[in-house]
C-alpha cells in the first residue's frame, strides 16, 4: 500500500463501507527512506509497516495479498491473481516504477529504488564492490569498483549521493585500512544545468556547494548514454569506468495503468478530472503517481505528499457521494519540499520560507520521523540516526544476499 | 564468523601476529535468536554484526570475504575462490548444517534455520500461508495452510513451536479476523521419549506440560519418514496435512571438514587431540560444532558455549605455542543450558540449580542479551521484546520475498 490508498482507508473507516486493500506486499513502504536502507544506515523493516497491524483498527476493512492483473470497467470487477473482486468504487494507486526511457543497455546494468528489495541488493552490491576491491590487485580495476555514478539530480539522487559518500569516507574508512578510500568516486550526472530543480535557486546553488565540498563529483549537462557492468558512458563518448550505476533520472507511471483505456500524458500517466476520477467513470479515481493533472498550469509532482492529498481527498469524494452531496475539484496545497545533502546539512522550502543546512536538516528529520507509520519503526530509525550522529557508525553494513547485478 | 572464530581472533588481536579471518560471510551471526526472526518478533539486521566493525578495533586482523574451498595441508595454503591464503596456523570453525538423514523428500519440503537468509525465508512462508489461508474456500485445505510441523524435540524445536503459538495465538489472530486461528496448529515431533533431552527431568516435565498447556501437540516415540508439499507422514503412517514441515532433528559438520583426511565421527565431525589440533598436524586447530573431543566418556554437545570456549582456548593455545610453552589440555566448564518456551516461561539449568518459568526466562534473556555483540543490536532486541511483552506485538511480520519452497 502507497502513501495514497492508506490514507483514503483511514478516511473509509468505520463508515459503514466494506473496504478491501488490494496489494502484492502485504506492507506500507516508507520509500523516501529506501535510500537510506540502500547506504547501510537503517535496517528494512523498520521503514515497512503491516498493512493489518494498520487495518485492524480500521473497521470494515480487509486486506488481500494479490497480484492485480486488470480491471473489467463495465461489470466493474478488479481482476487478481486470487480471483475477481467486485467494486462500487475503485481507487487505484499502484504508483510509478522507474523509467529507463528506452535505454536497454543502461537498464541491464543499473540499480534503482523502488522496492524495499532494491535497497537490499544495491546495499549487498556496494559492499561486495569494497570486499572486491580489498582483493583486486589492478589499480584501475580496483578505481572502477570504488567508483559509483548516479543519475539523476532531483531528491533521491542528491540525498543518494550524499549518504553514499559519507558511508565511504565516514564508515568504511576505517572498516577497509587496506583501501584508499579517498579514492572513491562518487559521480552525480545531471541532464539539465541544475540539481533539485524545483527548489529555489539560492537552494540549489547550496546544494552544489555542498556536494562538491563533500568530494562528490557533480556532472551538470551532462547525460548516461550507455553502460556495461564495468562502465557508464556519456554523450560526449566520455566513459566512467565504474562498477556501479544508480539510476534516478526519472519514473513512469505503474504498468497497471495500461489497463486504463484513455489516452495516457507523459510517463504514462493518467489523466484525471478535477475530482481524481477518469473520465465516464465517476465510480473510478486514480491517485498518487499515476494521476495526471494540472494545476495552475503545470502538472502535479509525483511525490508522496501529493498521493497522501489525493488519498485523503478520494476517501472523503466517495462518503460524499454515499450520501449523494457533492465534493468541491481536488486542489494539492504544497506544502514545500526538502532534500537532505549529509550530516547536519540539507534544503528545505516550505511556508514561503527556505531553510538551509542545521535547520532544515532538523526540519527534514522531524518531519520524516512523523510521517514514518509505525511508532516502533520511529524509534528504530531515530536510534540508527542518533548512533550515526555520535558514532558516525551505520550498523547495517551488513552484505545478507549475493544476488547482485 | 560463528562464536568460535570470533574469539580466537579477538585474543590474538594486537599480539603481534598477522590474522586473516576468512568467511563467506561478512558479519557473526547470533544463531540462537534465528527462530525469532523467523517469527517476525526480530528484523534480521539486529541479531547479525559486521566482522569489519569488530575487526577494525582488532590491531594485525585482516577480513576476506570469500568461500573456502578447500586447505592443502602440506603447503600449508587455504585454497579460496579469491587465491590462496597461506598460514602458519590454521584454525577452522566452519559450524555445522542440518542433517536430514538421507530423508530426500524431507529436505526438499522443508525449512530449517541455519543461515539468516533461511529466517527471511521461513518468515514469508508462514505469513504466505495464513494470506492463502483466508482465500483458501477447501477448509481441509485451509487448516493444512495453518498446520506448523515441527520436528526435533531439542532447544530449537522446542523455542520455535512456543514462539511460532504464540505468534498465532497473540498477534496474527488480530491480524486475521477472517480466520478461526485457534484451528491452527503446532505439532511438535520427538523421535524419543524426551523434549530437551540434556536437561534434568523436572525441567522436561515443566516443558513438555507447558508447550501443552499453550495448545501446541507434542507427539513423542515418533518421527517423520516421509513429506510432501502439503503432508507429512510419520513412521506408523498416519499423515498429517501440513503446509509447513520445519525441520530441526539433527545437524551435522560443515561439508568443508570432508578436506579433512581423517576417519570422520558420527555427523561428520572430526576427533581432535585433546589441546584441539587433528593428528600429526600441530598447527591446524579444529573448533566448534565441527570438532568432535569427549569428555568424562561423552562427546561435547554441538552448542555455541562449546564454540565460544574452544575459540579462547586455541587464541591461547597459539599464543602459547609462539612463545614455546605448553598449554593444559582443552576442558570444556558446562555452565548450563536453557531454552525459552514463551512468555515468562523457559527453563534454566545453571551453577547446579534448576530454574523454571518468570526467573529462568528472565536469565534466558539477560544472557542472550549478553552474549549478542554491538551494542545497537543489544538496544533493537530489548526494545522489541518490551514491545511483545507490552503489547503482544511482534512487528516485523513482513513478507519481503516470496522465494518460499
Amino acid at each position: 500500500m502507497g502513501f495514497g490508498g492508506i490514507r483514503t482507508a483511514r478516511v473509509l473507516a468505520g463508515k459503514g463501507l466494506d473496504v478491501i486493500l488490494a496489494d502484492r506486499n502485504n506492507y506500507h513502504l516508507f520509500q523516501p527512506l529506501l535510500y537510506q536502507v540502500a547506504t547501510a544506515g537503517l535496517e528494512q523493516e523498520s521503514i515497512a509497516h503491516s498493512v493489518r497491524a494498520m487495518a485492524r483498527n480500521w473497521s470494515g476493512t480487509r486486506f488481500q495479498l494479490t497480484e492485480v492483473n486488470g480491471v473489467d470497467f463495465v461489470s466493474r470487477e478488479v481482476l487478481t491473481d486470487t480471483g475477481c473482486i467486485p467494486y462500487d468504487y475503485l481507487v487505484i494507486g499502484a504508483g510509478s516504477v522507474t523509467n529507463f526511457f528506452g535505454l536497454e543497455s543502461v537498464e541491464r546494468n543499473s540499480f534503482d529504488l523502488k522496492e524495499l528489495a532494491d535497497a537490499e541488493t544495491l546495499r549487498n552490491h556496494i559492499l561486495t564492490a569494497f570486499e572486491r576491491a580489498v582483493l583486486e590487485p589492478d589499480p584501475a580495476r580496483k578505481r572502477a569498483l570504488m567508483t559509483f555514478v548516479i543519475v539523476g539530480g532531483g531528491p533521491t539522487g542528491v540525498e543518494f549521493a550524499g549518504a553514499l559518500i559519507e558511508l565511504v569516507h565516514f564508515v568504511l574508512a576505517k572498516d577497509y585500512p587496506e583501501l584508499s578510500t579517498h579514492a572513491a568516486r562518487v559521480v552525480l550526472v545531471e541532464a539539465t544545468d541544475k540539481l533539485l530543480a524545483s527548489m529555489p535557486a539560492k537552494q540549489r546553488t547550496y546544494t552544489l556547494k555542498k556536494l562538491r565540498s563533500m568530494s562528490v563529483e557533480v556532472l551538470l549537462n551532462a547525460r548516461v548514454v550507455d553502460a556495461g557492468p564495468e562502465r557508464v558512458t556519456l554523450h560526449d563518448g566520455a566513459i566512467i569506468p565504474a562498477h556501479t550505476l544508480f539510476w534516478s533520472a526519472g519514473v513512469k507511471a505503474a504498468p497497471i495503468a495500461a489497463v486504463i483505456d484513455v489516452p495516457h500524458r507523459a510517463g504514462g500517466r493518467i489523466p484525471v478530472e478535477s475530482d481524481l476520477t477518469i473520465p465516464g467513470h465517476p465510480e473510478v479515481f486514480v491517485i498518487g503517481d499515476m494521476a495526471y493533472l494540472e494545476q495552475e498550469g503545470s502538472a502535479l509532482p509525483m511525490t508522496a505528499p501529493v498521493a497522501m492529498q489525493m488519498g485523503i481527498y478520494v476517501g472523503k469524494a466517495i462518503l460524499a457521494k454515499e450520501r449523494n452531496s457533492s465534493t468541491p475539484p481536488f486542489r494539492y496545497c504544497d506544502k514545500g519540499s526538502m532534500a537532505t545533502i549529509g550530516k547536519n546539512a540539507a534544503v528545505a522550502s516550505a511556508f514561503g520560507m527556505d531553510f538551509r543546512g542545521y535547520m532544515a536538516w532538523l526540519v527534514w528529520l522531524l518531519l520524516h520521523l512523523y510521517y514514518l507509520i509505525g511508532f516502533r519503526n520511529r524509534i528504530v530509525v531515530m536510534l540508527n540516526w542518533v548512533w550515526y550522529y555520535w558514532f558516525h557508525e551505520r550498523q547495517v553494513r551488513l552484505i545478507t544476499r549475493r544476488d547482485g547485478k
